[in-house]
């Protein structure tokens, strides 16, 4: 069932993931963010994948939490459980050992925006549209804010999630959004491209950064260095820097070990 | 006698505060300061009011602390209760569950700055001219960076600290100090259009969100989660949320309560 | 030897620091980063120096570490003394009493691109280039994204730590690595401006004020404005906040005791 509700695609050390409930512009239903979650535990554990892709089916990207299954079921607890289930989902992004990138095209909004600011990278077509819109119907986007408002400056997180507008590409590139905007019959082509060089780097460097990453982050400046001092130590000592170092330093090709 | 510092217009849920220090640039006198405070404690408990909106009369927006009170007194409590005061003034703009839209014409610099900074949105004539410089007459800007350096990314905080020079309103843009810039003679309209927009919102919502982003953003990831996913739980459970929801499903304007 | 490493050059209170191994593109051995922290701590306590520039001999700013001395020596003891120097060199740039700007001409990479990070200010040539390329050899740049992530929006870091790839002049501007990009040819001209600049103010207010700003960074908004509206206070009671007001007020020029 999971199956098609998400598809997944795996070239080269890149899995593409891609959200399919198009006649629902692959709104998140408690299914859908279930089997997200369960690929991305799978795909944590794949020492073949160095990079995930995740994309939507159909005419957009996501268009947040399915309202109509929500006000169907009607109670407290399933709120809770859909919330809870979406913010684990979003950390999991976060803690994945490999980076991610957010491939978007049409809208992303709400739960779907949150998605695109959770991503490590992200790339969209110059027609997409992002839009934290909760607040027109007078449940504003705070789990989305989580982390928007890591993403982008607050004036500009504020706008979104005050005014629940949508921004186009080129404003949601010049916000930090996203990482790169192109036409949109380029946008495979583009981001294959920034997948494919992720995944030729090695495995092990790009989790031990990906963690770290996070981790310093919310540490004060000291604490942070003290960290990272000890993550570079033990990434030098790992095989595929000692391989990469010389690699680099007699001018040939790395080999990495990916394990 | 506030009055005539500050003056209060109400038009269909959004509150105008005008400074009305005009021959001063608007600069933030103990008496002014204590004024803006209090009305906005006034607005908080308002029902009525869904947003806010901070201008200055006359020439520009506001010149930050009114030097020649400051240098005539000449104690340090003196020094203190100012400093105290505006950044009280500064926190219940934070705290208001309110939307403050900052319109800014002419100056903004020191304490005008942060006041801009301070504010959840900013909206600029495009002949509006930022600065910080107190380093110039050997006063740092210490507690107006408090807002500018979480507005700002810290090398332009900085570049505004060090040289204390103004940047125009592109610059201000630029950097995602303010969210707009627009020709002077449309500075009004467009600030009402904004501010009318947001006052069409469930004023439950706005101060559910914006207590919540600022609460949020101080904390780790997890706990950011956590927080805002019981936040969206109570959010779902007003009957602005269920009115927003069916209104949207059922394609109907919603009726808030405005509570 | 460190005098060969690293040259310093003092003009009315601005200090130039150039890194001087142009055959190495002035990677950071163990041996230049001590000589540049014993002459930042020298600095410190200088209270004829309001600024400080710091920049690169030959075709470059600086290319990082200095992978062959690394992998010469091969010890875990080794690199661990390197990291931590790095860190507490970085460190030391933060925690110095006066502003540092970063001078960057042809290539900032690795090291070289969180010293640019690290600097208050960093001002480059339009052809220089930026990156953290240590993924490209299996190392990923984990402490200079300490810096780098404190500088610049998440996406944008990510971008530069997981691709490895260079950015030109133009992005970092965009992204706020560095604030001004200018011709090659004005570059010495430019900083030499902005510096002089600096150093025409009260390095009392610059230190303050300096001080103040990486402290209350780390701190929740409450702290930060408890913290700095007394830093406030000692500032306004210092001699030269009350000459430079004094002066501001009478229209004439300031006199700092610069001590």
């Amino acid at each position: 069932m999971s199956q098609s509700l998400l598809q997944r695609q795996d070239h080269e050390g890149v899995a593409t993931l891609t959200l399919s409930r198009p006649d629902a512009y692959n709104s998140l239903s408690l299914e859908l963010m279930q089997a997200l979650h369960a690929e991305l535990d799978i795909i944590a554990e794949d020492v073949e994948v160095r990079c995930v892709v995740v994309r939507g089916a159909g005419k957009g990207f996501c268009a947040g939490h399915d309202l109509k299954q929500m006000l169907g079921e009607g109670e407290e607890d399933y709120y809770r459980c859909t919330f809870e289930t979406c913010s684990k989902l979003m950390q999991r992004i976060v803690s994945l050992p490999v980076p991610v990138i957010a491939q978007v095209h049409g809208v992303a909004t709400a739960a779907g925006c949150q998605l695109v600011a959770s991503a490590d990278l992200a790339v969209a077509a110059d027609t997409a549209r992002f839009a934290t819109p909760g607040v027109n119907i007078g449940l504003f986007c705070s789990t989305p804010m989580v982390a928007l408002s890591r993403a982008v400056q607050p004036k500009h997180a504020m706008e979104l999630l005050l005014t629940g507008e949508l921004i186009n590409a080129q404003r949601a590139f010049d916000i930090g959004l996203i990482n790169q905007q192109v036409a949109e019959e380029e946008l495979d082509q583009t981001v294959n491209a920034l997948a494919s060089k992720i995944a030729s780097k090695s495995r092990k460097a790009l989790q031990i950064g990906k963690q770290a990453f996070y981790r310093q982050r919310e540490m004060p400046l000291a604490d942070a260095y003290a960290l990272c001092s000890e993550v570079m130590v033990g990434n030098m000592l790992t095989d595929d820097a000692q391989e990469g170092i010389d690699a680099f330093i007699n001018k040939r090709k790395p080999q990495w070990k990916h394990r």
